[in-house]
C-alpha cells in the first residue's frame, strides 16, 4: 500500500501553509497542513469568532457527526443554534491539534510533505505553545484577527491559557475548563505509563508499525483504559458500575457448582473498560499519542515567564472564566484557583465557577445543567459588553 | 533447564500439608505448601501471637533482609526488639500469601505437586478467604488456636477482616489498615487495566512464558508503574519530583540551542516510575500478579451476609482498629468509616483512627510516627486486656 499517496489524499477539510511554522524545539516545519471545521456564520466584522480547543484524544468534529465513528461530536451538546455556544449568534472554529491525526500535520504526515515515508517517531516534539501558534495561523487565514472567545477543557483548556499568555490581544475571552497552568507530576506519570505501554506492545516496532500495516492496539489500549479511569471518579464509577458482574463469554466456569458465582464471569467496569479501549485505536494513531501526551507534559505558563503565573498575564484585558468540578482528581479544582489567584494578582477580569458535580473530568463532556448555564451566562455577559448585536 | 525440580527445591522456610485446600470454586489444592517466617517467641500459653498479613507485591519478609532484593524487610520499621510489633512480647507470623510466588503454592507451583509443568494460568481462582484458610492451617500448625492479633495494610487489611469474619474465635483483636470490605469499581478497573498490559505483552505467551525462560517484563513493570502511581498521592508525588528534569542518556537533544531545555530531558518521575516497574519484574510472577489481584477484586466481605455488612460481624467479641490516612484515594478514609459503622452496628469493640498525612495509600510502609504510636498503643492495650505478660 502506498502510504505516502493517502496521506497527500487529505479527507478533512483543511489548509496548507507552504511556510510552515519554526516550533520551539528549533525545528521548521514545512509545509504546515491544519484541519479544521466551522459551525456558524463569521460577521461581517470578524468579531464574533470563538475558537473551541479540543483536548488529548477528540478533534476537530466538535459539533457534527463523525466522519470515522458516526457517533455525534463531542460538544454537539453545547454547540448549535440556541444552544450555549450559539451558532446563531457566534461563528465557532475547531482545529485538529498540531501532531494530531485527523488531517492536520504529525507524526502520520509524510517527512518532506511530499512522497516521503511518515515521520512517525521522528515527528519533532511540539509544545502547547506550538499547537496554539498552529491555530493562529488558521484564524489570521480565516480573516480574524481578535477572537470573540477561545474556549477548551483540559488540554484544551491548556490551550486557552496559551492563547491569553501569548496573544493577549487577539483574545476577548477565555475560559479554560477542568485545566491547570501546569502539568502536575501525577499526570505526567500517567502520561509516562501510557508511553510505556504503547512501547510494549509487540506491534510496536519502534514507532516504524505503519511499515507492516500494523497498529499497537493493545498498548494503546491499555493507555486508553488507565487514561479513561482517571477521567471518572471514584463516585461516578460506583454509580454506574459498582461492582455488578456480567458472563465473561470467553471463559468458561470453573465449576458450575460453585459456590460463587464470580468465576467465569467478569465486572461490568472492565467490559466497559475494553470496549473503550479497543474502540479508541480505531481512530487515534500511537504516535499522535505520543506526541500530544508530551506536549502536556511540557506545558507550564509560569516556567515560560520566570516561574511567576501572574507575570503571564500581566496587564491582560482578556476576561476570563475559569471552571472546574469538583470530582475532577486528574485537574483538582485546587489547581484552577490557583490559575484564579494569579490572575486575580495580574489584576484581570476573572470569574471562578467550581461545579458540584460527581461526574470527574470528564464532566466537562457530559451533561452538566449548571455547566452549560455557566457557559452560556458568561459568553451572553462577554457578548454585551463587546457590544456583539 | 527442569522447571519443576527447581521449583520442588523450595529455598523458603515452608510447611506442606498433604491433604491440601479445598478453594471456595470448588477445586482441592494438593498438596498445599506455605512458605513463612517468625520472629519473637511463642509463649508456653501460645497467646502472643501475632500474624501480620501482606499486600499485593509484599510477602513473608517482613522484618529481615530479603533475600532477593538484600532490602530491608517491608516492615523492619514497625516489628522487632521494642518496636511498636514488639518481638520482645509477641510471636510475629507472615506467611507468603496463596498464589504468591515467595514459597507458598501458586502459580509457579508444579501442578500435580510432583514433576509436571507448573500451573501457569491454570491456577485456580483464590479468593482472599481461601487465602485467609491457608494461613488458618499454618497457624494450627505453629500449635496456635487463638491469634493475639491480626495486623495488615491494604490487601492486608483485607486479610484481616476476613480473618475477624471467618474465625472470629481465633482472633483476640484485628488491625485493618488502609483497607475496605470490598474492592472498588475504580480499583477493580485499575486492576483489569494490569491485567491487560501484562497480556499486552509478547513475552507473555498466552501465561506460558516460563515454557521459554521468559517474562512479560514489560507488561509487569507498566502494570507496576501504574499501580505506584495509585499507591502515592498527588501532594507526595509534588513533594518528590514536582516538575524537575534530568537529561535521559537515552536521548539526545533534538537541538542544542533549543530554547526548551526540556527536549532530550525527562522528568525525575518517569525515571524513577521506570526505576519501580524494572526492579518489581525482577522479584514477581506476572501468574501471581493476575492472581492476587483476581483475589482483590472478588472480595466483598458482605456479599458472604446478603449484603449486610455488619451481619459478617454479629457477636464478634474480636477488638478492632481501623486505620485509614488522609491522602489514600486508593482505599479512601469514607470506606474505613463504612466498616466502622457496620461494627459499630454489630455492637463491636471498635476504634477508627485516620492519620493525617500526605503520603497516601503507602503510608503504612513509611515513616509515620503518629500510625507507629497507634499501632503500638492500640497492641499494648489489648495485651493488657488480654493479660498478656
Amino acid at each position: 500500500m502506498d502510504q505516502s499517496a493517502a496521506l497527500i489524499d487529505n479527507p478533512h477539510s483543511h489548509v496548507t501553509f507552504g511556510e510552515g511554522l519554526e516550533l520551539e524545539c528549533g525545528i521548521a516545519l514545512a509545509p504546515l497542513t491544519m484541519a479544521y471545521r466551522t459551525y456558524g456564520t463569521l460577521s461581517a466584522a470578524a468579531d464574533n469568532a470563538i475558537l473551541v480547543c479540543h483536548a488529548l484524544t477528540g478533534d476537530q468534529y466538535a459539533a457534527e457527526t463523525h466522519p470515522l465513528t458516526g457517533k455525534p461530536g463531542w460538544w454537539a451538546r453545547l454547540i448549535g443554534a440556541g444552544l450555549p455556544i450559539d451558532t446563531d449568534r457566534f461563528f465557532v472554529i475547531c482545529i485538529n491539534v498540531l501532531g494530531g491525526c485527523m488531517g492536520s500535520t504529525g507524526p502520520r504526515s509524510p517527512r518532506d510533505g511530499g512522497v516521503a515515508e511518515p515521520w512517525g517517531t521522528e515527528f519533532p516534539p511540539v509544545t502547547i505553545r506550538d499547537i496554539v501558534a498552529a491555530q493562529a495561523k488558521v484564524v489570521t487565514h480565516l480573516g480574524i484577527h481578535r477572537l470573540f472567545a477561545v474556549i477548551g477543557g483540559s488540554m484544551g483548556g491548556m490551550q486557552v491559557l496559551s492563547w491569553a499568555a501569548t496573544y493577549p490581544d487577539r483574545v476577548f475571552a477565555a475560559v479554560p475548563i477542568a485545566a491547570a497552568s501546569f502539568h502536575s507530576a501525577q499526570n505526567i506519570a500517567f502520561n509516562e505509563v501510557s508511553r510505556q505501554a504503547i512501547f510494549a506492545d509487540p506491534d510496536w516496532r519502534g514507532g516504524r508499525y505503519w511499515v507492516d500495516g500494523l497498529v499497537p492496539a493493545r498498548g494503546l489500549a491499555v493507555a486508553r483504559m488507565m487514561a479513561h479511569i482517571t477521567y471518572l471518579s471514584e463516585e461516578a464509577l460506583t454509580r454506574k458500575f459498582g461492582r455488578r458482574v456480567r458472563r465473561d463469554p470467553h471463559v468458561a466456569p470453573v465449576d458450575a457448582d460453585a459456590p460463587l458465582s464470580l468465576f467465569g464471569e467478569m465486572f461490568e467496569v472492565e467490559s466497559y473498560l475494553r470496549h473503550q479501549g479497543s474502540s479508541f485505536v480505531r481512530r487515534f494513531d500511537a504516535n499522535s499519542y505520543l506526541t500530544i501526551t508530551r506536549a502536556m507534559d511540557y506545558f507550564d505558563v509560569a516556567m515560560d515567564h520566570g516561574g511567576d503565573l501572574s507575570a503571564a498575564f500581566a496587564g491582560t484585558r482578556t476576561r476570563f472564566c475559569i471552571v472546574s468540578f469538583s470530582s475532577d482528581w486528574l485537574f483538582p479544582t485546587a489547581q484552577s484557583r490557583t490559575m484564579a489567584r494569579a490572575l486575580n494578582k495580574a489584576a484581570a477580569n476573572v470569574s471562578f465557577v467550581e461545579i458540584d458535580t460527581d461526574k470527574g473530568h470528564d464532566a466537562f463532556l457530559l451533561d452538566e445543567p449548571d455547566f452549560d448555564r455557566t457557559i452560556r451566562g458568561f459568553l451572553s455577559g462577554c457578548a454585551e459588553h463587546a457590544g456583539l448585536g
